[in-house]
């Protein structure tokens, strides 16, 4: 018996560990026994498992997103794992585990990307541009550190948004070395702000797992609300009117058509760029996932995020 | 000789009277020698006019939206209807003539409808909804007395943009009374917020003419301009956030779809209705318009803003 | 125990009253006893029921729409309400029960509607079409007295058709003092023909439940089934070739687009304005439907009929 | 000097013969002289003509429609073939002239044609669709001898709607013979009437050239026309309700989807092939027509009945 | 007892014959024995079988694809028949079974109709263009005796591809003599040709069921494959350029427009009847299919394949 | 008098210097006397230009793409500066005039691309896509160096083609930083191979002015031109067939969409990749290329490759 992730799990043998509960649902067996049918996960994927005979007792223990310590057996059912839970209980302090080593996480440490995103924003040369974007990002700090850039697709991963964007940044740099005509100043605060509303739009929770959008994030929609922040911001520190246009513009464009939720296309270079930048990182990042799942020489499932693509794998 | 307006011209007779300068241009005939190009207008109608021989004096004269007084011959010219300039000079004060006679406007007096629109807000019941609304009314009155609804299409006239807010009004009273879901006061204020921001998106002269958009008309547009307003308004006066948030919501959805710039469909009743009864007023005044030009048991040229249809005038 | 409608029902309770069997089948347990799963409804909701044990004669009792005498008791699975039927029989005369009670039906009684939308015939100036407007309504009125408007989405209830035209025409009438434009005989005679032919291209039966299309609906639809029966009648009495045509392309251009069936658009305004009518009284209907099932500051499901849509009740 | 056509003619030659004048108008010389532009056509094409110094008499010859006999010299002017007019007269009953020898045509005898398309009516062996289609051929034989098939684009010439319908049958008859599903009664019917209206749908004069459409072919469209005709012939002779609905439904959806004006696809074979059956012939047509006027291993210019595509003609 | 195909069974009965096994999967009753969940066909249709209490050895007997000697009875199970299996055991070289016999294939020999196409290759004139052909489908010959035409959809049956080829060269080759216009040679070929690449896009067995496509028929699909592949024949034997090119043309065009795979739309005239005999060919035989499963009178389901269109079986 | 270039005109003086011809027609006056209209350019823009009472001889000078030296009087005619032609003679070889002076270019020397893009060629790691390049570097090298990128729009220039390449090299080198899912020996064939056969699509001189599309530009265009290439030298080669296939793919989706040309959506990351840098590139050469003519805080003229978008010039 050992303390294997799932993805080490093997047929017949015990296991104990720490998981966190995705769902759980209390159901009857054909014998009309209650049993608790639940899908358990760690950073390495899910499985499914069964409390058999089980009082209502546990359904306290089994809560959406709680983590629990579980002994139990791995079996084998119509050609799939399954975990026959033993013994469970809740976790409490004196376990010391993280719940960030059980949910999807960006692969960086999120005080580590913060700093990167602001020593982006220390480099804008403008003054008021480079102050609208720290003030921005740092009374957005706390949510930012957990936050996903989506609830399902690319980046719904704890900490995505702030990934998302220091990836865009790293990106953007480098092509503004190819085009002149781009300003880093505007392109650098575009990238930041594009989607830092979509922390006013989803409800999120410290795993960075989205419950819901927000009444605002329905009715309005980030990309408004990221432009009345930036109006807001703007206003209280007496900044340039055009320069508060301009990242305002950005925003709003950076979907850059109406169907997608632009009603106005990019109309500088730097707005035009931000858009092409945000798609290649959400891109990559869905291939990349793609593809982590399929063989070489072999095609993915459809990939409802590329719309519906499959992605195919080299085997060179 | 008489004071006949446009529509009264007939080919031979000698006509003296005021007119409006629409354009203008030297060019040169075939024997080299430069006359002014000239295009006339009054409230009936259009005239191109002709002053051979011109000095370069008379440019000056014929400016853009300036009035001026000319004594002429009509003419016809391959079937139209032409005027021989024979003495022409610029409107001075003693002259006593006023713009609005000579440029296209609403039905109604500005003053008027500007008041009516006012009994509307007043009858709006939730105070915090009134005052939004009213503040905002009283800070646009200026412009609202002149500004057209648009550059071209429906309601580009003087005062057009008054004139469609007021009767989307009295059919937003009357549609409310068969459906009793209908909020009037979210009504009304929506009715009148909607395209408020059209005065900051467009650039007109007080003839009502528009000569470009804004560069804030441009990169923004007047469905974002008029949520920034009302969230301004509403944070100056400490409104409800729900309130300030269904009003936003409703200038944002009332293009309905993404393609004509609303990113989110309406989502309560009144915003809805608010897209139809739009439409309604703006169909009503291009078919109006086509019709009036039409014989019965004729149908009208292709209509630009009715997706190039034509209109059916009926012969009973 | 009482005569509780089914959303008064509570859990453990015992109940007994009558209710329509809106689908029912016979299935086996994991015992392999057969059982009846059945859906009841009343005007208040819909809940599902149990019977167990049943032999193959009670097959005959749950007919779809037939009206049943139940008692049994409220019982709880899976944190669903289900109805555990102890006792049951066929309604018969002396139970006095009105069908119309047990469907969802239009808020006014049918004959009331259908004295309404005569009201509206008889204003209409214009004898001719006075009269082919009238001839339809009467040859019309014994399928119009419970005919619904569609068999999913709006209206789709007992009278629902009905309703559907008298709204309208009180929206009509109270749009045409805005618009003078309005010819009030044409806006009458379009909203009361504009879905007739609907009774031709469903087959719905006394509940106001529809089928299926007929064969002459699969085929042509009711557009083109609605301009042949104006076709036919206005020959008949001999009316105007115009005004028969103008009738004809009323109904032809009422879903605007060809995309929703109108090979043309409207060509008057009359018909314009129809459009917007229908589209107004539809979506009125769905958004107050969605709605009432939606808590106060929540958004309701998302609702096919609306596009997806969903919908805010707002909370003052 | 000889009584070439316009394709023979060559710079500087005298020329005399009959022409059709397509269009005429009076213009001003930079001198102030008048003259009338002229366009004269025959079989083999079209030639813009000059007449000098024209007093105004000779509008009333140059009538469009009109035919003249005309002696000229052959002239070139920047690259182009013009003729220079130096005698005209209108012709008389003298000239024994035809009408028909100086329009585009079809490339067969109308009474041949009709006889054909008779021919296939004969064929019918259901008795019912035999007497509609030969009821309508018969009332519609007048109009049918010269009525193009549309106003511009494929077979809009003298004759092309029975050319159209002719080929079409031809065509179905061989298609016919590989797929037994289809019910030859059913396609030829379909291909005679599916069309027919559009002798009531257009305004044409007996050169087969459409001045306009009817006001009901504006207001319905042929489609619609159609229907009401088969409806209304069936009903005379009280035929199978089914047959007339299958032939209504085959003119309501052979232009297969609704934004191409079918509310309803082909929901029979024979409606599916008729459309496709439709659609080879005007596309043979338009595209022998463009390669006619285009070199061996050339494209032709963009064709704009073809979508805009060009033509390659092949060299071997 | 008897050897009745699927389509014979009645309820009760006792059968034995051979069947072909399309699916079949090991599952739990709910008293945890195990039994096999079967699916039979022939080419008379499918149905359900069940071998209770199911040892595990029979799941190599069971295979996809394989034939099996069944004895059985037949029950009915909620009005559907199903078969109880009895005794099993897998075909082997002495019963002399044709796999054909129990898989949906084309009406004609897969000899007969590659001969057919043979013929038709051999009246192609231009020896270039003969070659060309008869080369590709001598080395295609061995899959072409039955290949599908497609996976699921049209002519998705053994020996479906050369079904489809063989009757869109009768229906052009008819269709020639109307249209004088028409290469016969090019279109021939073009029709041979048009989805030949089929042979490598899909992974087919020899009962012409499609498992997957391959990975060049993923990353670039049949059109461009087939064309790699006359360009190769075409350089083999020295062909002129611009026959290989026209050719080529053809494939890349026979979808006729980008949305449907076509990059360029046909521009000669055989390739745009190529897109409308294929298009024929594939909608008779979707149609044809779908009636076959109607009743006189009525409707089919919904056929995917005919963009969810409805088909109608006429009644006389 | 002096050598000034176009741009440096100013009216009334005396100018002398070589020009390119762009277009040329001789016209009459309305003295009925002969002139050439010339339209004349050098790199720095455009101008018009008379030669008044011209004898035919000049036609034969006037050439298009033919270098002229010209004496001659700068005018101003309705306020556009124009040239008066003096005195003009072709250009000789004694003239020592660089054709590429008075063509709008790629800014780096054709030489200098080709070797940067060969740079990158040589980093390329696997030696089958390195031969596949290099190879059609090599055998495209005399026309690369003057062939532009397109007819019209972005880098429709001379050496447009290379600098587009050479500049997604760049790009793609810095974005493969960022993203180590990136495999740069297939970002670098891809970029260098996507547009290679617009070298064979288009006819084009060697001022990089395109004159029309070859006919197998027109019958297949540069896509599946491209793939019949890279099949080509990889068979020559004895490549890999997996390494052949992925460079056709990425040629065949590089556009992304079948409306824009690709029948299949980019499978692999590289793919998708290349199609964002080649978007990023063509965007950013057209908002720079509109900028140029832009004053600051003032919106553009509509660009037709920029989706008819206005772009803003910011103030700061």
């Amino acid at each position: 018996m050992g303390m294997k992730t799932i993805s080490q799990f093997q047929s017949g043998e015990s296991v104990i560990n720490y998981f966190l509960v995705k769902a759980a649902s209390m159901k009857s067996a054909s014998n009309q026994n209650k049993y608790l049918d639940v899908t358990l996960c760690d950073q390495t994927g899910d499985i499914n498992a069964k409390l058999w005979d089980a009082s209502e007792d546990f359904e306290a223990v089994f809560q959406p997103n709680a983590l629990v310590k579980i002994k139990g057996t791995v079996t084998e059912w119509q050609g799939k794992l399954q975990l026959k839970i033993e013994k469970v209980r809740a976790v409490n302090d004196s376990d010391d585990v993280d719940i960030a080593d059980f949910v999807p996480s960006a692969p960086h440490d999120p005080a580590f990307m913060y700093q990167e995103v602001m020593r982006y924003a220390d480099q804008i040369v403008d003054q008021e541009i480079q102050s609208i974007v720290r003030i921005i990002l740092e009374e957005s700090k706390e949510k930012l550190l957990y936050y996903p850039a989506a609830q399902k697709n690319h980046h719904s991963i704890r900490g995505g948004l702030l990934f998302h964007v220091m990836t865009m940044l790293r990106t953007g740099e480098r092509i503004s070395e190819v085009y002149p005509i781009i300003n880093k100043d505007l392109l650098y605060a575009g990238v930041i702000l594009h989607d830092i509303a979509k922390l006013d739009e989803m409800a999120a929770n410290h795993l960075g797992i989205v419950s819901d959008y927000t009444t605002e994030g329905h009715l309005l929609g980030h990309i408004i609300q990221g432009i009345k922040k930036v109006e807001r911001i703007a206003k209280e520190i007496n900044a340039s009117v055009e320069k508060s246009l301009i990242l305002q513009h950005m925003i709003l464009s950076h979907h850059s058509i109406p169907e997608f939720g632009s009603p106005k296309p990019p109309m500088i270079p730097e707005a035009e760029l931000l858009h092409y930048i945000d798609m290649i990182d959400s891109r990559m990042y869905d291939m990349e996932k793609a593809l982590s799942n399929t063989e070489n020489a072999k095609l993915s499932e459809k990939v409802w995020s590329l719309n519906n693509r499959r992605v195919y794998k080299t085997d060179f």
